[in-house]
């Protein structure tokens, strides 16, 4: 199965292309790994940086201390863009972009690389957020683990586009067509704890999820 | 690994209705299986029918062609409902809810069951659409794979409220707290073929995804 999936130097540029985008535009991977045949699949952040993935976590998860033992791992990441409303049940469908990614992680031992990725997890969700916070101090870099997945191996996934209807269907009297999804930001929610005087930053007020429709003009 | 989670009848009756109605919010979920040592990780749609998830597609779908030969399976399902800012940056996180369900996933065979399973594909996201549309012909049911996995085996994973920061931490003059995030519908996109005169239904025109951020009220 693995094998079906072409290594990057064999593909296109735009394939490419589309990989990152994809990538940057998510805000959240599915890791998966098998410990003796037992699969598991859990949610985490990430960042990538050129032609890597990173994520990270604390030394002692289940999940990191797994991965660091050099096991493979498949790191998917799916955009969801819409629902595809047919004129029959069968032709139902969803549009939206993933990224499969296979691989063996690495832990980032390097501290300006470990560093730079989790600059990279801030800003990657938050542009502009990292020059306001604390950096990390080194206890605490010392208390992330963060691991590498090369983007060597790496295919995408895309639908776009109406629902496609056996052509006997397409006179039936029912709407068809694809209703988009977006994911947007609501109002920004102050800490209780919040200093008094500290006005909101331009890059929260403004911030707009990089996911949004791919069926929206952008 | 595995063990540490508990089995349903062990918990109390408010962490199997927090699982419910996370997969029910949800639209897409990742099943990770492992062929050989390596791990897959696969979005697909789902539903949830009482205490079963049943997730379908094409018989010659790789994914369920492996896991119709009753392999273990990992399902996740994650919920992402907003971004907490913290002062430092080691402290930022997500809130989030994710389901995680262990199990070996059985065939749907029942044509009634099959049957009830699809309904509840396209009810599950789109609620009054199954009344509207084609139903499935005897060969469309004939030609889709169903398949069925218990809720016996499922835990439940929530992070809500404001950031955690270190305690000299909360002097600084940073904004912190919390940016929902909320998945929302964009205006319809006709069929280019739809038929003159047809309507966008109520259900359609007023449709909002049930995944709604945790944060803002409901």
């Amino acid at each position: 199965m693995r094998s079906k999936i072409r290594r990057l130097p064999q593909r296109g540029n735009y394939e490419l292309q589309v990989i990152y985008q994809i990538l940057d535009e998510g805000l959240v991977c599915h890791v998966g790994f098998a410990v003796e045949d037992q699969p598991f699949v859990i949610p985490t952040a990430y960042s990538r940086v050129g032609d890597r993935l990173y994520i990270h976590g604390s030394p002692a998860s289940r999940m990191l201390k797994s991965l660091s033992n050099s096991i493979e791992v498949c790191i998917t990441v799916t955009l969801l863009d819409g629902l595809v409303l047919a004129r029959s049940a069968f032709h139902h469908s969803m549009n939206y972009r993933s990224v499969v990614i296979f691989g063996t992680a690495m832990i980032v031992d390097n501290i300006e690389q470990k560093l730079e990725a989790l600059q990279a997890f801030t800003e990657h969700v938050i542009p502009g957020r990292w020059a306001e916070v604390r950096p990390p101090s080194p206890q605490e870099l010392q208390g992330t683990l963060v691991l590498s997945l090369p983007l060597t191996e790496a295919s995408a996934k895309v639908r776009t586009g109406p629902p496609l209807d056996d052509e006997a269907d397409y006179s039936k009297e029912v709407w068809a067509g694809v209703l988009p999804l977006e994911v947007v930001a609501a109002a920004p929610i102050a800490d209780p704890r919040l200093q008094q005087g500290i006005t909101l930053p331009a890059y929260i007020q403004n911030y707009i999820p990089r996911h949004r429709s791919f069926n929206s003009s952008r």
